[in-house]
């Protein structure tokens, strides 16, 4: 009788133990018949709207999301305090092409970089000269003195990888100011970060290097970078006429929001999940990171409604301030080191909510491993790549605690059509596309917390 | 030095014979850098616009296309005729509510199904029968008599692909006509084709089963069908207003435009590749197949332009009537059969211009082997999938005469969002997705050519 009863245990225990399939099966179906994501994404977008760091729509978008994790019945639910920078965008911008002998004088598609100063009133009034990285700046020198340096490198198109070909172009638009300003330029105009041709400026934020002279910075679209390079070359004496009326003040109060579900047998081991709360002020902030910031509610609300009670202890983090200051990101890991807490993991989502595509990651070999291990999992919801190297901003700072970090991948050939712009908007995301992502990160999560890393 | 030269041969004459990263590298670039493909498929869509069977714009099509062909250099460009149905639409459907306690009378979105018979001016009134299935119909039987069938199943939303999910439900669309027709029922309403809530009603097919009653058919959004179902579940006798002015006129003359490079090696080895050059009467044909048949043209393009001579014979097809006929895809079959071609492979692109994601393939276990172990060559362009068996319905008469079919697979997730809609437009195709595949198709197609299938 005794061998009759292991015969019959064995295979429940091993596949208990082992066998996820049946789970992420659950997860997803849930996720595509059940979820609340994207009327929460909803809210978010159109009833809060944008919320840059600072505005009163990122304080109620503090709120909205504590509420939230409040009802799903996390077991608890926490503000972490954070000062943030306070920037503000003020009067519409003009950028002005002065004495084109073809064109006249005509207004260009314009928005102020995030954290530039503004030339105020006044305005800038100065003669162009085009360049297509920062190395031509620093050849070219004192000849830019006085002068508005237009940045017009593109992103590479033949990166199927569009973020790669964001990180090659967005140096300009970081540091093109500081580095064009210590030369004595006036002002800088940069080519917007997108692969396409459109008539849409992309913001996002510039860094003033320290000791160096701060300069007014604009992005203008593709359309009118192309345009203004065609006039550039045919006319040396090209002006251009730039008015901005952005300001930084001072710092103030905002939080992290952090909802917890705690873990039944490692609970001082941490996973840690979450986008940012907070956006660019033009547009929803849709894709970026409202959809990030839903999906990671997500991951806890389906753990509490599909009864999954974590082993580890579940955190789902809403980060405040990544776009101009990653003051919330650093804020919670100088936290999690001042008391000791152990994270296991930390996860992203913060590259758009198109369908999910894979996992990057950093981490040990082993570890990175372990998850492409998980691969055969995700097959059947058409996520297959785990082998990218990379992670999340808000999450970066726990990468010198030994954290491992991970970054949910959607298909990319699309965001940079939407990034940082008025264009990012609720209508743009795919419900199916943002409920698969939910699912997605859901599962990660569930593997980690079950199978440790 | 015998020993020498051999030593430097072996590895470029392996590398040449055998590794093609090289060129699909530089069909991808061409495609993301240079390719004319988004401004063909907007002339098709915006010029041209939709183009059902029998319709002045299909012939407009036909003749754009062949004289595309024609002005890229393709050796040959030919029409093949063929007869094809010609059925219209007519004035605006109409389809109401008239006896609803809770909200009176009122019109639903709605759309007659292509092929159907309409009810002329005098319309059909009749109470209304919900059902969920062709079975259940067949269940009620003479209960169905005189009275408007309601087909109300839905697609799967838990089938990430959702083609599956569509083949689960369209079979209402197609049969439930008939099968409701031959109790005598008066008419059919059909919730639309879509995992969506929304307000936009799908065409689409049906097919009248042969010595049975033929009646009319329309199709609902599916905002409306949630509604209708609710209404019904409290009033048994809502009784419902149907009005179509469809009618199946006299078959008309029209052809599938053939464009063709010879091959160098093997020129009576045939490699076809297509979509379809119809569409619904109504948004711009898009997805459905407007883009299909701009990528298949790319395929030539770019051999041309790359200078890639083919060793077998490429054939473009663009196929006429796949949408409420296939009149087209037989008539190649059958003219292919008769002159004693040898197709090697036949492939079709008619799945949307989504991110392409893989290919589907029937034939045999050997040949999609093969197939699989090209794979990593994709896999840099976030083409993953080489599993699924399945190929496109056009090329599908080609399949008896043992042809090796494939269908290029993009992301399903949107497809059904725009299909036999007025939101399959223009403006829902994204450019960089579009000439992904392109790319990923012109690639397949090389491969098959130098490697043989």
């Amino acid at each position: 009788m005794k061998r009759i009863i292991l015969l019959l245990l064995i295979p429940i225990v091993g596949y208990s133990q082992t066998d996820h399939t049946e789970m992420i099966k659950k997860i997803y179906d849930h996720q595509l018949t059940e979820s609340p994501v994207y009327e929460n994404l909803r809210y978010l977008c159109k009833e809060i709207g944008p919320r840059l760091s600072g505005s009163p729509q990122a304080a109620s978008a503090v709120e909205y999301t504590r509420q939230l994790m409040m009802d799903y019945g996390f077991d608890t639910v926490y503000l972490q305090p954070v000062m943030i920078p306070h920037w503000v965008r003020g009067q519409k911008e003009i950028t002005r092409v002065t004495n084109s002998q073809i064109k006249g004088t005509y207004e260009l598609n314009s928005i102020a970089l995030g954290n530039s100063i503004g030339t105020g009133p006044e305005g800038i009034l100065a003669e162009v000269v085009e360049v297509k990285s920062i190395e031509e700046v620093n050849k070219l020198g004192k000849a830019v003195a006085g002068k508005i340096v237009f940045y017009n490198g593109e992103m590479d198109p033949t990166k199927v990888n569009t973020f790669a070909a964001y990180g090659g172009a967005v140096v300009q638009r970081a540091y093109g100011a500081s580095e064009a300003g210590k030369f004595g330029a006036k002002a800088v105009i940069v080519r917007s970060m997108t692969n396409r041709r459109d008539d849409i400026p992309h913001t996002g934020s510039l860094v003033y290097k320290p000791l160096m002279p701060q300069i007014p910075a604009v992005a203008i679209s593709t359309n009118d970078a192309d345009e203004l390079s065609k006039l550039l070359s045919k006319q040396k004496d090209l002006k251009m006429y730039v008015e901005t009326h952005c300001e930084m003040k001072e710092d103030v109060l905002s939080y992290n929001v952090i909802g917890e579900i705690k873990g039944s047998e490692y609970p001082k081991e941490i996973i840690a999940v979450g986008g940012h709360l907070d956006s660019w002020d033009v547009g929803d902030g849709a894709h970026d990171d409202g959809g990030g910031c839903m999906m990671s509610v997500e991951v806890g609300r389906t753990f509490i409604d599909l009864g999954i009670r974590p082993k580890r202890t579940l955190r789902v983090v809403m980060f405040m301030n990544e776009e101009n200051g990653l003051r919330g990101g650093k804020k919670y890991a100088e936290e999690a080191k001042a008391k000791g807490e152990k994270h296991i993991a930390a996860l992203e989502s913060d590259s758009g909510s198109f369908g999910p595509m894979g996992f990057s990651s950093m981490g040990k070999d082993e570890q990175r491993k372990k998850v492409q291990s998980w691969a055969p999992y995700f097959r059947p919801y058409h996520v297959w790549d785990f082998e990218r190297r990379g992670s999340g901003a808000d999450i970066s700072p726990l990468e010198e605690q030994g954290v491992f970090l991970m970054e949910m991948e959607p298909n990319p050939q699309k965001y940079f059509n939407y990034h940082h712009t008025e264009a990012d908007v609720f209508e743009v995301v795919d419900k199916r596309e943002l409920e698969l992502g939910a699912a997605t990160l859901t599962s990660m999560v569930y593997l980690i917390d079950q199978e440790g890393i």
